[in-house]
Order: C-alpha cells, then structure tokens, then sequence
C-alpha cells in the first residue's frame, strides 16, 4: 500500500513527539518514522512503544537521520527548539517540509521560518491536545483523534508546505484550523497559559501553608484536585512557554488581577449583590467551552 | 426490621439534602423521611425521585412535620440556615439531634448551637462531597460513599448528640473525622473557598476578553476547562460561603496574591530559574492529594 508520507522525523520523543509517532505508525502514514532525541532511554522506550522504527542521538548522524524525510516535527521544549532547528536544518533536502508543536507560536515562528527557507518550508502547528503526564511513557495512539491543530501560516508560507502540514494532522486524527501566529499566542495566552501560572501558584500557596505544620491537602475537594492535576505539568515546558509568551501571559494575568480584586472587594465589604452577579456571570463560561 | 433512625428531616432539598434522602432510603437507614423546603417543586421533584416520603412547605405545619424527629439536617445554602433553624427550633423535641451540612463551621455554630440547646442538642458536619451541578435533580444516593464527612463539636456539645451525628454519616457511607470549628474554617478556606473564587476570577477574565469580539473559550483546553467547571457551581452557595468565611477566604486570597506576583515577577525579569523552581515545587500538591 501507497503511504502518504516516506519518511517523517520526530524531534524530541516525550509526549508529544511519542504520541506522534505511535498515531502515524497505528494509521499507516508513513513508510519510516525516526525519532531524534540527545536522550537514549527516551529514544530506547519509543521503539519498545513502537512510536518509532529507528533513532539517531548522535548529531554527527544527523545527516543521515533526515535525508529523505518528507517532513520533520519539532517536539522539543519550546526553549530548545531553536538549537535543533539551527543542527538539522543545513541537512534537509528541498523537499523537507518542517512544522513544530509549540504552545507559542509567533516568537518561534520568527526564529524558525528563516532557518528553513532552503527546504520545504516551514509551517508552525500547535495541537490542542496534552495531559499532565509527560515523557514517552505517556503517550498515546489516539491523543490527536478528535482534536483540534492550530496551523498559523504567515505571508511568507509556501502552499505545498502548508497543505502537506494539513494533510499530516488530518492523517492523525486531527481537525486542523487556521489562525494567525499573534493571535494564536494572545488566545493561548488566556485560556492556556494563564490557567496553568494560577494553578502553580494556587498549590504553591497551599505548600506554603503547609509548612506551618498543618495538613491541608487530605481535605481537598474536587476543586483543589483540578488545579493539583494541572499543576503537575512539566516544569520546563510550561517554563519555557511562560517566557517564549511573555507579553501576552503577563497582559492575561494583569486582566486576572483586576477580576480576582474584584471579588475580593466584594468579599472584604460584605457585598453580597456584588458577588453574587460576579458568580452568576461565570456560569456561562462551562456553556461556551462546551461548545467547542 | 429495625430502623437505625425512626424519623429524619431534611431541610432544603438540593443537591445534598437530596442526595442524603436518597442514601438513608436506600440504605434503610430511617423509616421516614421528611422533607422540608419553601420551594415546593423541589419538594415535587424529592419526592418523584425517593429521595424523602413526604414534605412540608408551609410553616405553620412546622410543628407537625418535625414531631418526634431523631433528626434533623439543616442543608440549606449558609446564608438561610439561621433563619430556617429559627423557624424550626421551637418545635423540636427533647430527643431531636441536629447537625447541618454547612461548608463553613465556626460562624454557624455560634449562631446555631445555642438555638438547639433545649432539644436534643446541635453539631455541626461538613460532608467533603458534592459537585457542580445543584438541585435535588443533580442528587445521587453514592454522594458519600468513600468520602469524608468533617464532624466539629465544641465544649458544649453532648456525647450522645455527637455520637447520633457521626452514627448517621457512617450510616450512610461516609468516614468521619473529628475537627476543631476554626480550623475546619481556614484549612477549608485555603483547599476549597480560594480555588472556588480564583476558578470565578479566571473565567470572568476570559469572558472580559471575548467582549472584544472575538473567541478564547472554543480553544480551551483541559486547564481552562476544569476551571469552568468549577466556576459553574452555585452562585448562590459560593456568595454565603465566601461571606460566612470571609476573614479566611480573604485571609488565603493574600497569601495566593504572593504566590502570583512571586511567578509574574520571574516571567517579567525572564528568570528562568526561578520559575522553574516555582514550577517544580508545585508537583508535590498532586502527590500530597491524592495520598489523601
């Protein structure tokens, strides 16, 4: 059988990266799937996993590692992206398509694009699609299987480069939805980022109350549960995006404190009108994210 | 076959006087179950589902529908418990045991134990359990089976009033635990009052931001959603909560101000190491509630 793509490379093989490889093995997308990654055990548990058939760690064997791969996948951190890219760039052919699964998307996409203007082009993805676990342990076929992948093409995109990116995520499940790079990192900024810097400072607070020596944990309810799950995300990944996005994390938070001020003054002057509208207006946020 | 209890009376049938209706019905736990609620739909609708026998709504049948109870559970929202106990109080007989189901306990047992000191006597509880949905039709009879119900008697409270209380929780599936009033009221303000309220802050910021015109909610992913669930919780319930507790809601809310400006700080002077930390430290809360 024909399969759409010959060779696909996948750099950085965690969750992400792992997942990748183990949806477009599971679907019969592509004829070879090699993993780059500098950590062998990662690279090792990926072709146990059967995320992948082969795997490079040596960057002298770079060369070989990519050459006639038809599109290659940044799946690194978002602070290490660039240092891969800058390696394995010099060693694509023309017909190298490259794309990255970044949660930022405009600072990469300003570092990456020039890099790869010899090859195939370069066309920044962002799939909407995660857990908390992170490594290739935790990956999965079918992390991609109903998911949404933002695709932000600029001016400078070419169209085969596009539409070969396109035609990936949908080969692996997903829908894919244009939308610009600014806008990506602003929307992101608010409904991803933002929750996940309250959710680190919200179980850091209760730590810090801990530390008196009492416990505070064992009598968590379902909503001190939610945050404890979305703050045990990667510390270096959401580092990472934190600072790639830090205009736009920092005007979303500068919003969240004016919103958090308010129902605190509520709260301090007993009123209970005030609140009591302020509770009621978020209400419809479950109806529009269900929507989605 | 005899009956732990021979007369029960739920006042306010929602989520959680429904859910205890149908646990004690199920269970076999009582050989009456009354129901009492100025709305006289949720009334209806307790008494379609089997969560009570019969109910009452006037309150001039007050009388008759609490006589010869063994006891009585007030579940109403904390802001109407006093008035409802004040109600009922001069009805009760000497038998009767009182206990509530009020998330915050030491303004509520200030006012509501010397109204019971002429019946069987009052303590109060805190079953840690519910969800986002309200209403007698969101009431499920396993609400409490495996959780934890916090118990929080004072220097006044009879050993046989405590003894009935705790005996009703296990009857219907829940451990209790035994806590001081004060301190159920601030470890409860830090694990589940602040993220109510910060859960609130975050989607009213989102919903301020899509007033621009355009869309955040479709691209929320699993962060954002859990706190949209939350913040679909009762308006209600969170307002008197959140009034009843203010000294430490707004007590946590300050200490969680620091922990947020701590992470802004990092993201603003790009310290990578430092948020790192702050991110890395924050794993912990996940292994500390779930040990729970």
């Amino acid at each position: 059988m024909k399969k759409a793509f010959k060779k696909i490379v996948i750099v950085g093989v965690g969750l992400i990266g792992g997942s990748i490889g183990l949806a477009v093995r599971k679907k019969g997308l592509a004829r070879s799937v090699v993993g780059i990654d500098p950590d062998r055990r990662a690279l090792t548990k990926a072709v146990l996993r059967k995320a992948i058939h082969r795997f490079e760690a040596d960057p002298r064997n770079y060369p070989e590692a990519v050459k006639e791969a038809d599109l290659l996948i940044l799946c690194t951190p978002v602070g290490r992206m660039l240092p891969s890219a800058r390696a394995l760039a010099p060693h694509l052919s023309s017909r190298t398509v490259v794309t990255d699964v970044g949660s930022v998307k405009a600072p990469l996409i300003r570092d990456l694009e020039p890099l790869f203007s010899a090859c195939g082009g370069f066309v920044g993805s962002h799939p909407i699609a995660g857990r908390e676990s992170s490594g290739v342990e935790a990956a999965a076929a079918d992390l991609f299987s109903g998911s949404v992948c933002l695709v932000t093409p600029t001016n400078h995109t070419r169209p085969r480069a596009l539409a070969t990116v396109r035609r990936f995520w949908k080969g692996i499940g997903a829908r894919t939805a244009v939308m610009d790079a600014q806008r990506h990192d602003q929307v992101l900024g608010a409904v991803s980022h933002l929750p996940h810097v309250i959710a680190y400072a919200l179980v850091n607070t209760i730590l810090a109350m801990e530390e008196e020596g009492r416990r505070y944990f064992p009598f968590a309810g379902g909503g001190l549960k939610d945050f404890t799950r979305v703050a045990a995300s990667s510390p270096e990944m959401w580092r990472d995006i934190c600072l790639a996005n830090r205009d736009q994390v920092i005007a979303a938070l500068e919003l969240y404190e004016k919103s958090l001020e308010r129902i605190k003054r509520f709260i301090l002057e007993e009123n209970a009108a005030g609140l009591q509208a302020e509770f009621e207006r978020a209400r419809v946020g479950k109806k529009r994210s269900q929507a989605s």
